[in-house]
């Protein structure tokens, strides 16, 4: 049986900051036909509003350490205040959004971060099989547009962070058991680039074989590594396609009317 | 043809606000069997949280003034904090909870409030008509248990801050063309009481008479008006019971176990 196809696109942080990137973004996004789940990431917000309640952001490795004031603060932006704004914003579009965190119909169940000797704090690690797809086959079924914000739980009640690529990820790869997913990475960047400054150097097609070249030369900078990683396992379990690139170029990329940003390929 | 129950529940500020009082509230509303919502407040967090980041809270006949900066406020603790908190808690006792405000899945769109001279800031208005049934009725008969922020919207964009007391009663009056409906506001009070400051007082059978009499006395204080001007007016519109009383008294009134609580009668 031909499954039906499933879009799962994940807006970044710097896209979210500029409000006039992030109308074109929610227009764009609307005009996509057929089933799609949007996962969003933070921005600024959070660490402003840290800095307002006089919270030190603490990051190691470029990720949040999430203590009890922290969490607080992630939960209100992230799930609140960014969540809240872009599902108004998508209604005015005819965009049927719901939005909704990881303990929202027990959508995605993340296990506390162990580390040897960095307390990351309420930091939750996502699974394809932490997933609930049987509720998210549901609201997609019920013609809702799922809006997620990146904060999961443990299923005994504890909020939890997770890194948005993460949830994107995660949530294709377990849905691709029921849908054709195509899973899209939209920044604020043109694409995998060869070189970080340079938009014009921009990688169209990235096998995997490619990237482990390019990381072993650290030609691929750092912040792009986990996405990177976290999309060629989405492709593994399953995903169909994904697609990493500028929030700006969606749709042209969709409409094939343009080679823009970078395909993955294993 | 016999419509089924649903029993919407109104959870006050001051029961939120207090650990013990709260944890067994979500026991007793997780034992509630059938179609149910959960209707919640605000509760200190947002007036704490606005002096923390130096907003004045501004009120006027105990409604919150809500400029720009405090609806980020509310929209943050009430459909961040609150309302994620609450859901992962329910969902330790195997409750579907969903947490929704009224953008998501438009369901609840509110008119911004307009006053001669006195200028409210975005606080909406809502009323049973802003109320999309057709879709709580599908989220109800996916078997989720919708959870309430009282943040509704207007239909163009622009989230509003919305009386939660008003927000269950227009659910009630809309839900009641599709079910029976009972509403129970449950609130840190044993009951409609005929002396403020005597919880022996309680009035058990409060009918619609009594009340506009104990209105004109002015024995039912200030702070119970809006919320009995509001049940009076869900019973009127269709709904079926309308309780109100203490949070800790919501299983024993439902299981017929005590007369706990005043019931409303029109």
């Amino acid at each position: 049986m031909n499954k039906k196809s499933l879009h799962i696109v994940k807006i970044g942080g710097n896209i979210l900051d500029n409000p006039e990137a992030l109308e074109k973004f929610i227009e764009d996004f609307s005009l996509l036909q057929g089933n799609k789940i949007l996962v969003h990431g933070g921005g600024k917000a959070a660490t402003e509003l840290s800095a307002q309640l006089g919270i030190t952001t603490k990051m190691v490795d470029g990720r949040r350490i999430t203590d009890a004031a922290s969490l607080d603060v992630v939960v209100m932006v992230y799930a609140g205040l960014i969540n809240k704004k872009l599902v108004a914003s998508l209604q005015t579009r005819t965009c049927k959004a719901i939005g909704l965190c990881g303990a929202d119909s027990n959508l995605m169940r993340s296990t506390l971060r162990q580390h040897s000797h960095i307390d990351y704090g309420f930091v939750g690690d996502l699974s394809p099989d932490g997933v609930n797809t049987t509720a998210l086959a549901q609201l997609l079924l019920d013609n809702l547009i799922p809006v997620i914000a990146p904060i999961t739980y443990d299923g005994k009640g504890q909020l939890l962070n997770t890194n948005a690529d993460t949830i994107a990820s995660c949530l294709a790869a377990a849905m691709s058991f029921l849908f054709d997913v195509k899973l899209l990475y939209c920044f604020e960047k043109r694409g995998v680039l060869k070189e970080i400054d340079n938009e014009h150097s921009v990688i169209p097609l990235l096998t995997e074989r490619d990237y482990m070249n390019l990381k072993a030369e650290t030609i691929i900078s750092k912040g792009m590594l986990p996405k990177l990683d976290n999309a060629f396992r989405a492709l593994h379990a399953g995903v169909q396609q994904v697609w990493v690139g500028h929030a700006a170029d969606l749709n042209t990329h969709l409409n094939a009317k343009s080679n823009a940003g970078t395909s993955l390929l294993i």
